[in-house]
Formats: structure tokens, C-alpha cells, sequence
């Protein structure tokens, strides 16, 4: 018996064809509200990716002109210059509502003890003859973007400046569109955002945002600074310029719509479970809120929650296109069997909320970021848990991490082999280098083999 | 005064502006020649990216059937089956020349013994209350292209596949183009590539090379599997396919040609360094071999070391080729504008033969892999020194690492707080859900704080 409730429930043969189904990555860049927004601005013949292509080649051969051109076109916000004074940043933090201003603060501390409590260390081996190993060191631009327009997340100032500034990049560069919200001010940038910037130690903000702030971050402008590598969540026209420029700078992946997958038993609250998933559901239409139990009376009392919670939530007419479109109860065999599920879905979050999560763990193989147990809900991991919120989706956390120190620093092999261990190797790379028909590599091992010793150089310490 | 020599003599201002200039990264699909083999097969009005969209998309709808064909189109080599019996890669092994077999052998351990000496581990923290930490899981499938063709490498298949193995990656999947020189042979591959992947533990092989081979890695066929990330080197049609794959499938990068920087003080033996520049001279037209020296009389005894050795060199056309386009010699100030100009580069390779490379190595801040004294010479770390020899190039070593065992897993973000500190957490996470108008979020939260304690859930241990 089903209880009607927003959130439908599915066998599992019907989940794994329709909400457990990963669709290409881009599947988004089809939806007719894209195709309508580039039809508005570039004519009904232009495909987004032709859209996205023409403003990145426009920025990046006309500077601050094209940035200002599709600032104006696409944002219609006037911005009388993209940087945004360091001085308003700590105004922003000065003369924010001091409550809210603790609450940032005891973000930031959590998140920063975090980041900085990840065991990355460069290394050395000497049991291979002489020195080996990895330098590990920080880039040294980073492009920040955040998304702004109706829902600023000062949270993902926190999540994406202060890793960085823990790996230590020295220049930490936060791009976010200007906001019809506030066009009236000086700097038309949601005040928290600013504070959270300041808190993090953002060192420039700039007011541009879409794609022409992905191209101006990787190609530099006259007023924004060409940068190493970009990374955070941004909308679907960000995506596309993000993936256009990587290779000309780095990325750190192609977000899309956000994914709560929530394994559970029938120990779980289920009205904590309804309040979890209708969070998750909050965030887009397209987000998927997804719950899997082998419980069906559990379901059933999720379900009543969820129909009970949702007529109070502010934003329910979000919530209700996207549990009806995206989320949903799996009703699954066990729990392994959920598990598996979630492992081939490879959420975003993953939420253990059974009876024992730390037995599960070890199941769990594909996944952003999980939670175990009803005490650690998402929510919290959203904001100030500690650990990053910036997390694959799509599927991607089959084979990418969340944001973490790592993201902003590179492994750079070492290698100081001491001469003998060198003279040792050299006839067997000669040997290799022949096999490989590379006839010059093999006369630069053969020099070392006829020469060694005689060279001034010192053997490294 | 200037020695004629086939290594070109430049001051700073000029190597600036063209051996060090760092071109955009693609600028290789603009080459004549590869617009030439792109109209040869698809006519002249097709762009080479158009050409390797056509190809990604039909292997991606038509799988096995379109493999067949763009084989036979492209490499010209009929193949039975894609798939390389595991058999034959043991047998490969078996009758391969013992003498190669030992250096393959040697090569393998070595590598093999540093990719498993780097301390890379899940970690947790109680510090923040209850446990948060980074779990930390190798990939499941992972895909390798290597190059075949003219000069197979058997060193990158032991490059690729033993780290991913060392990492814990379950099928390995190794696919090489089929080889011309080998058509006569029931597996068309060069057996010193079959030794190897054997060597290193590949868990199948596929006679299958190009863009076509890349799409059938990226949406699997029904005899290739999909995978989780492609990684491996590949000519200029194989990077584009990576890029066009990418966000359906990880990708390690995007290779392009091979890039030697020697930064050399006086007393380095200037027949090593110009063997070493031309053994990274031999691989291609496009690689680039450059000396940084403050020292302008060790310049010349390079550049006529260079002189000499150049003719007695198999390969000396490209080397040749190379050094005259893209190589040369920079007459710096001193030592620490080389080292500034050779992190501006970011070179894959830095090599320092100077008198104390230790006290430079401080200085390195961009380099996808240093060699300290000219003992540690790049030859050896090509084929078995240990570090890899998959390493960012293009100057994409600002951002990017070589491959390393971090390159096959990934940091899962585990938040398991404590009941207590998710109920002092929760208020503040509801007003900071508050504050970016998620008020579901913020409902999430307040319900711990309504009837935290009444969970039946226990804490997590």
C-alpha cells in the first residue's frame, strides 16, 4: 500500500530507469530554458555552446570592453568597476548583524581546523638509492566563483577561499555577478557575501560573473588577473565556459545539480529524514532528494512526514517539482542492496541514517561526501561541520574528490639519485631507451656510463 | 659571441617572447597536418574538432559497430577481435628477450616500490567533536591509452598501470592502437607492450587506438567496458577526444608535446647536459629542450657538444627540427632569474645541474617533476628512477601533478559528529540557513534542536 505523498515511491527495476539513471553530464544544456535564455541574446540559431564559445573568444580578445559588454547585456546590472574595493570587505564585516557575524565566524573556524588537520606532507624515500619522492606545493592564483543572483551563498565564500589559503596560494581571486538586489549600492554584492570573504582572507573580489568571468579568469583582463586554476559551483552557462577553457587553466570539475542519496532503516526519525530530503529538494528543481530503505512502513512514515512538512517550507513549489521529478523512495531487498545502489549512483552526500553507520562504511565506495548517522545531517556538512560542501555530482565522485587542501596544491616528483645508484640504472635505461627505438636517450644514459665520476657536480645532499 | 651550433642562442627579453612563451594549449589542432589528415577522411570543410566530435558520437550510439569502422578507416589494420587474450600477455612475457625482460623487471619493481612508498591515508579528526575525516577509495574502473603506432612505449604501460594497481583500482584497462608493423600477427601490438602490461598487472588489453578508442573507453561498447577515468598520453585527436569526454569519464589531463627545461651553472659537464637536451630533442618536432645558464662560456661548450653528437644520432632530423623550433639556450643574469623563468614555464621536466641543487630546490615552485644534479638526469626518470613520467605539460604544471597513486582514489569528505555537538551546531547552522534564504534547511536543523535525544539512533562509535 502506498501512502500518496510528494515523495513517490519506486521499486527498484523502475529507480535504477528513471531517478537512479545518470544522464550525460550535459543533459542540462538541452533544457528548453537554456536554449529560450540564449535565444534571447544571440537569435534563435545559436546552440548554447556556440553562445558560451562567442562570449568566452570575446572576452578573451577584448579585455575589460567585452566583460563590460555582457556584464551590461546579460546582468543588467550598471557596474562602474568590476573590483570590488578590499576596504568593503571588512565594512561588510564591521557592520553585519553581529549574530550573524558569530554564526560566519564559527563556520570559518570549523572549516579552516578542518582543512588545515589533512595530513598532506611532501616526502622522501631513501630506500631507492639517493632521494625520492614529492614536493607538495601550493598554486599560486586561484579563481574563486560564486554564484550570486537570488540565492548568494556566503558558505560557499567560506568553503572555497579558506582551503585554499590553508594549502597557501598567495592570491585567492573571488568572482561573483553583480546583484539586481543590490544595484543601488556602491558595491551591488549581498553584504554577507562581502563579510564572508573578509573572514576567509579572499585577497580581491571581483563583480562579474557568468561566463565572461570564467574567461576572464583564465585568459586575465585588464582588470582581473589571469588565474591558475578555477573552481566552485556556478550555473550551467559557467559549467560550459568551464570546461571551453580548461586546459588553459585548471578546473576543479563540471558541477551540476546538487544530490542527496539517504540510506536508511527502520531505526531512523522519519520525520528527520523528511525535513533532510525536503531540504535537498529545496535547493532546485532539478536537484535529486533520494531516499533508499528496505523498510517499507518506514517509507511509508517518511512519506507522511514529507506531505505534512512540505505546505510550511517557504520554497515548496521547488521542493515539489523536484521530489516529483528527481527524488523519491527506493523501496530496496536490504541494506546491501541499498548500498549498492548508492555505490553505482555515486551521490554527492550520502546519508547513513541506520542503526549502526560505522558497520556500513566500509561499503561504501563512490561518494562525495557521507554522513553517518541522524546526528550528522547534511545541513550541518552544508555550513559548518568542517569537511568541504563543494562536492562532485553527476555521478562524478566515481572518480573525483570534493574540494579539499589537495585541490590547491600540486605533487611535484623529486628525484636525486646518488651516483652509484645512477651508474647502477644507467645500462638499464640504455637498454630500455634501445627497445623503445629512442636512440638519443639511450647515448645520454651511455655518457654516464663511460664518464661517471669525472663530473664536477657534487652528489645531492 | 655566438658558436653556430644547432642549439640557438637567445637573451631573456627574446626567449620570452618565443621558446618560453606558453601558446594555448590546442594550438596543435591548428597544425597543416593535422588539418591534412582530417580532410583526407572527412573533406576539406570539416574542422578537426568537428572530425572527433563525429567520431566520439558514433562509437557513443552505434558502440562496437563504429569501433570496426573508424579501425579500419583510420589505423588501417584489420583486428578479429578488439580483445587481447589475457593469455597472450603472459606469453609475450615469456618469449620476450631475457635480457629486455630484466630491465622491464627492474623498471617495474622500482616503480612499483615508490608508488607504494607514498604515505597517502584516510584520516579522521576528533578535535571538532565526534569524527571528521577524509575516507579514502581507489577508483573501480580505470582506463589507459597508450600511444602505438611508430614508437610503442612500453614504459608508459608500466607507468599507467602499476600506480593504478598500487592504488587498488579493481580492472585496469589498457587500450593501444593496432599496429601496422605487427599486422601479420594474431595480436597486432608490439610484444614488449604486452610483456609490460603483464608486467604490471593490466586486467585487459584492447587492440583499439585513436578517438574512437577514447569514446569507447568514455561510454563503453559491447566489448569495451565503460570506465571511470582515462588516463595516459596520446597524440593530438586523443587529447581532444579527453577533453570532449570529460564530465562523462575523469581524465588525467590533456598531454601535449614532451618539455625539457636544464637550468645549468658552470659546473655542470656540458656533454651530459647536451645529450640530455637532445635525447629530449629525438621524441618529436614539437618537443622543446631548453638550458637556462647565467654561465655564457658553459653555453658554448654545450652548444658544441650539441654540434657534435648531433650527427651521430639516430633520430637527428627531429632532433634537429626541435631544437631549431622550439629549443635553445638563455643566457640569464644569474641563477635566480633561470629559476624565475623556469617557474613562469612551468616545465613537465625541470632538471637543476648546478653545484648544490638542494639549496635551489626552495626556489621551485612550477615543474611537474625535478631531477637535482646532473646524475639525476631525465633518462632514467623516463624509464625507471621510480617517480612517474605522465607529468603535466603545455605549462599546465601550474596546476596540474604527474600522475601519482592520489591520481586512481579519491577523498570521500566522513562527517560522524558526536549527538552533542550536532545539537550545539544546529541553531547555528539554522541561522546561517536563514541568512541565504534555504529556510528548509534551516527547518532541518531546527529539528534536531526540537527533540535531539529522542533519536533511536545511536551515536555513531
Amino acid at each position: 500500500m502506498t501512502v500518496e505523498s510528494p515523495l513517490p515511491l519506486y521499486d527498484v527495476p523502475t529507480a535504477r530507469k528513471t531517478i537512479l539513471r545518470r544522464p550525460p553530464w550535459d543533459e542540462a544544456v538541452e533544457q528548453p530554458a537554456v536554449r529560450r535564455a540564449v535565444a534571447a541574446v544571440f537569435g534563435p540559431d545559436v546552440s548554447p555552446w556556440e553562445a558560451v564559445r562567442r562570449i568566452v573568444q570575446d572576452v578573451r580578445r577584448r579585455g575589460d570592453e567585452a566583460l563590460r559588454h555582457w556584464t551590461e547585456r546579460l546582468d543588467r546590472v550598471p557596474v562602474a568597476s568590476f573590483r570590488v574595493p578590499q576596504a568593503a570587505l571588512q565594512e561588510a564585516l564591521n557592520t553585519l548583524d553581529p549574530a550573524l557575524r558569530r554564526v560566519l565566524e564559527a563556520a570559518a573556524d570549523r572549516i579552516r581546523a578542518f582543512h588545515q588537520a589533512q595530513p598532506l606532507h611532501a616526502w622522501l624515500t631513501q630506500a631507492l638509492g639517493g632521494s625520492l619522492g614529492h614536493l607538495l606545493r601550493p598554486l599560486e592564483r586561484v579563481g574563486v566563483y560564486v554564484p550570486g543572483g537570488s540565492a548568494p551563498l556566503p558558505s560557499t565564500v567560506l568553503m572555497t577561499v579558506i582551503p585554499a589559503k590553508v594549502a597557501g596560494v598567495e592570491r585567492v581571486i573571488v568572482v561573483t555577478p553583480p546583484n539586481r538586489g543590490y544595484a543601488d549600492r556602491e558595491v551591488p554584492v549581498d553584504p554577507a557575501l562581502l563579510a564572508a570573504a573578509a573572514l576567509a582572507g579572499a585577497d580581491e573580489v571581483y563583480t562579474v560573473g557568468g561566463a565572461q568571468a570564467i574567461a576572464a579568469l583564465a585568459y586575465g583582463t585588464e582588470s582581473i588577473p589571469k588565474v591558475d586554476k578555477i573552481v566552485g559551483p556556478g550555473n550551467i552557462f559557467v559549467t560550459m565556459a568551464k570546461k571551453l577553457v580548461y586546459g588553459d587553466v585548471g578546473i576543479d570539475g563540471l558541477a551540476g545539480p546538487t544530490e542527496t542519496l539517504i540510506v536508511a532503516d527502520g531505526s531512523a526519525n522519519p520525520e528527520w529524514v523528511a525535513a533532510d530530503l525536503l531540504a535537498q529538494a529545496e535547493h532546485d528543481p532539478l536537484a535529486a532528494a533520494i531516499l533508499l530503505s528496505p523498510d517499507l512502513a518506514f517509507i511509508q512514515r517518511v512519506q507522511q512526514a514529507v506531505a505534512q512538512q512540505l505546505p510550511r517550507r517557504a520554497r515548496a513549489e521547488v521542493i515539489r517539482l523536484s521530489l516529483q521529478h528527481r527524488g523519491g523512495a527506493v523501496h530496496t531487498r536490504d541494506l546491501e542492496e541499498a548500498l549498492d545502489l548508492a555505490n553505482a549512483y555515486a551521490p554527492e552526500h550520502l546519508a547513513l541514517a541506520v542503526a549502526d553507520p560505522w558497520r556500513w562504511l566500509p561499503k561504501v565506495r563512490h561518494a562525495g561526501c557521507v554522513f553517518l548517522g541522524e546526528h550528522s545531517f547534511e545541513v550541518l556538512g552544508d555550513y559548518l561541520a568542517g569537511p568541504n560542501h563543494v562536492l562532485p555530482t553527476g555521478g562524478s565522485a566515481r572518480y573525483a574528490s570534493g574540494l579539499h587542501v589537495g585541490s590547491f596544491m600540486r605533487w611535484i616528483g623529486l628525484v636525486a639519485l646518488d651516483p652509484e645508484t645512477a651508474r647502477d640504472l644507467a645500462p638499464l635505461a640504455a637498454a630500455f631507451a634501445q627497445a623503445e627505438t629512442l636512440e638519443a636517450h639511450a647515448a645520454a644514459a651511455e655518457a654516464r656510463m663511460e664518464r661517471s665520476g669525472q663530473s664536477a657536480v657534487g652528489s645531492p645532499r
